[in-house]
């Protein structure tokens, strides 16, 4: 088989890279270690900025989006047993977030997909990348007992924190920078109306907590909690109240409960690679880079990749200029480590962090403080937020 | 011996709170443990805000600050070998921080004290505070092997954070929140002009460096060291060599180097107490709370401390009012806590910490390039420096 390029990894990125090249007359397959199903059963975030939105437009498949999603232009933040609200909107001129879950958004970007016939091999085992360091990278994989090779013009890698592209780069080439938080988001997913119209961020003396949703009738809530703990050991009476115990009175009062469709515990990472492009081998998203998930900045930074690759293919091919290419790792880096900043910060404002004492939760309440009542601290919240200029 | 107010401690929280009191009529008594010679030795922070400057002038005390304090506007910041100045006034509308020593002001109150007669023991020995439960506090001390003992309205603890009159208060009402830094800054100064007209903060893969100064003929210079050095193993050679390594190729050529007049290592500390009152005994200053000198917010706090306390010993004896002493504790906490959350994060973001890999350095990278680009980021920076309104 030969096409211009080949895709690891049919989660957002993977697809979203695909249906634009595709838009652009440029061939691609996409290879997956999972089935379709699988992918979809992954429940991840559900808050997407301006970028991600005119990437979906720009793709063709944004209209689902925009009859469905929510868009939010503020967020709670709950301290000190009060909530104070994030005008979004109008610390920033006017933009906002939606809110449409990553799980929809793949889904449009799957059925977009199957409609055209564009290929797509699932269930694709012992995937393998090399020769991207020639004019002639090759992909070889396993399908039904039988082995399979592609040869492409470039190689992109969008197959996530554990997969086989970046483990595929050379060691003396890559430099990694990682931080693991001490806890982790045990979420629940409820067919429940959300407790809020807006989001709402906890900082609760017994740990961080989250009210998010998916639609008006689909909520999902998060509890920070050890990472010791097991998600089998939590009924979901349990996370409910624990949830209660870190909300205001009020959201106490009106939150809806009920029986969770889906419960896990995630753990929080801050991770970047440097740089992300080898030879003719490109990462985009979690293949590169992972932030915690305060803040809702990982679905996000992997549409600015999409952006930048899909752009500098287009170039490639139609301008016969590599500058897009060349500069991939850089581009990308700078937003990156902007929303990783944001995103260690959020974590590092919102939750317990054991062992580091009374004073650390006076100094979360004391920038809480100055954050809800400062006008600047607020639009540096509200910037970061709706996402930072490309 | 009977006064008002009796004053623990003959640092500026102390002088500055004596001479309030006195122009509004309140008969006090400092006693200091050490000579006036000695307290004029110790050099501390030389910037001072706003808050600071106007309550030297209404002290009556402020004329050679305003012909000698240089009005700073902005500060560098300096990152990734580069150096990007935050305008402080105009960011914040107009304001301005002031270069003038601790000893210069120190000295000031130290005159003004001499030149109106008002009581100041120096050399007080074994200083005791007691009853301040009672209507009837005492605080007593030796001076030339003989006992004395002075009855009160109130006391005044400004006798700093190694002082008698917090470690007094008793164990079961006392609250204290404490961080202590991994690096302490060694300081030196010399007799030669400043490097730079404004003050030059340096984040290095090195560690921090701070180029202040204390007059256009007089420079102060900081860099940040483990806590295991001795300033003896220091050579003026060796700290100029290694500030060098910490600046930009245009300050590196510029500095002027010449013989220590003084040098020093200062360990780094958050500290707060709650409350500040302990029934007729209140803490001010240093005796209350540290922060680490990042920022230079611990001699602002402390005028801010007596700013708060005079006016309520004033309100107590004209308007027969309390209220004053009743909300002292609350209303100088709030702006404690917000300067050792801005203390800390400035901290936090210059200085190397040992153990936190590579990733810490990346992440404060991307912040210091957020802070310098971004209008709302610079704001937060500039209004927190400045000081935040009372």
């Amino acid at each position: 088989m030969r096409t211009q390029v080949a895709i690891v990894g049919a989660g957002p990125a993977g697809l979203l890279l695909g249906q634009l090249l595709h838009k652009a007359g440029i061939d691609n397959i996409i290879l997956e270690r999972h089935t379709g199903d699988y992918v979809l059963s992954r429940i991840r975030a559900g808050i997407i900025e301006q970028v991600c939105i005119d990437l979906m437009d720009e793709a063709g498949v944004g209209a689902r989006m925009h009859r469905e999603g929510l868009v939010h232009g503020g967020i709670d933040l709950l301290f000190g047993g009060r909530r104070h609200r994030i005008d979004m909107n109008g610390l920033t001129g006017g933009k906002n977030v939606m809110v449409y879950g990553q799980t929809e958004l793949t889904r449009d970007l799957m059925d977009a997909r199957r409609e055209q016939q564009l290929p797509i091999v699932y269930e694709a085992l012992n995937v393998a990348v090399s020769d991207f360091d020639t004019a002639r990278p090759r992909v070889t994989y396993e399908k039904d007992g039988q082995k399979h090779e592609i040869q492409c013009d470039f190689i992109a890698g969008c197959d996530g924190f554990h997969g086989v592209c970046r483990a595929s780069a050379p060691r003396s080439a890559i430099r990694e920078y990682e931080k693991v938080y001490p806890f982790g988001w045990l979420g629940l997913l409820s067919e429940t109306p959300p407790v809020h119209d807006e989001l709402i961020y906890a900082n609760s003396p017994r740990g961080f907590a989250l009210c998010s949703m998916r639609s008006h009738t689909r909520s999902r809530y998060y509890v920070q909690v050890p990472l010791t703990e097991k998600v089998e050991e939590w009924s979901d009476d349990a996370f409910w109240q624990e949830l209660k115990l870190r909300l205001d009175p009020e959201a106490r009062e009106k939150l809806v409960t009920g029986p969770s469709i889906e419960k896990s515990i995630a753990p929080l990472r801050s991770f970047v690679t440097e740089p992300l492009r080898f030879g003719r081998m490109f990462l985009a998203g979690d293949a590169g880079h992972i932030v915690p998930p305060t803040g809702a900045k990982g679905l996000n930074l992997a549409a600015t990749d999409v952006k930048y690759l899909s752009s500098a293919f287009i170039e490639h091919y139609r301008e016969k200029s590599d500058a897009g290419l060349d500069t991939y790792s850089q581009r990308c880096l700078s937003r990156i480590w902007k929303a990783e900043r944001f995103s260690w910060w959020f974590t590092g404002l919102m939750h317990r962090f054991p062992g580091e004492g009374e004073i650390a939760q006076k100094f979360q309440e004391a920038e809480l403080d100055y954050l809800v009542h400062s006008r600047a601290a607020s639009t540096v919240m509200a910037e970061n937020y709706v996402g930072l200029p490309l």
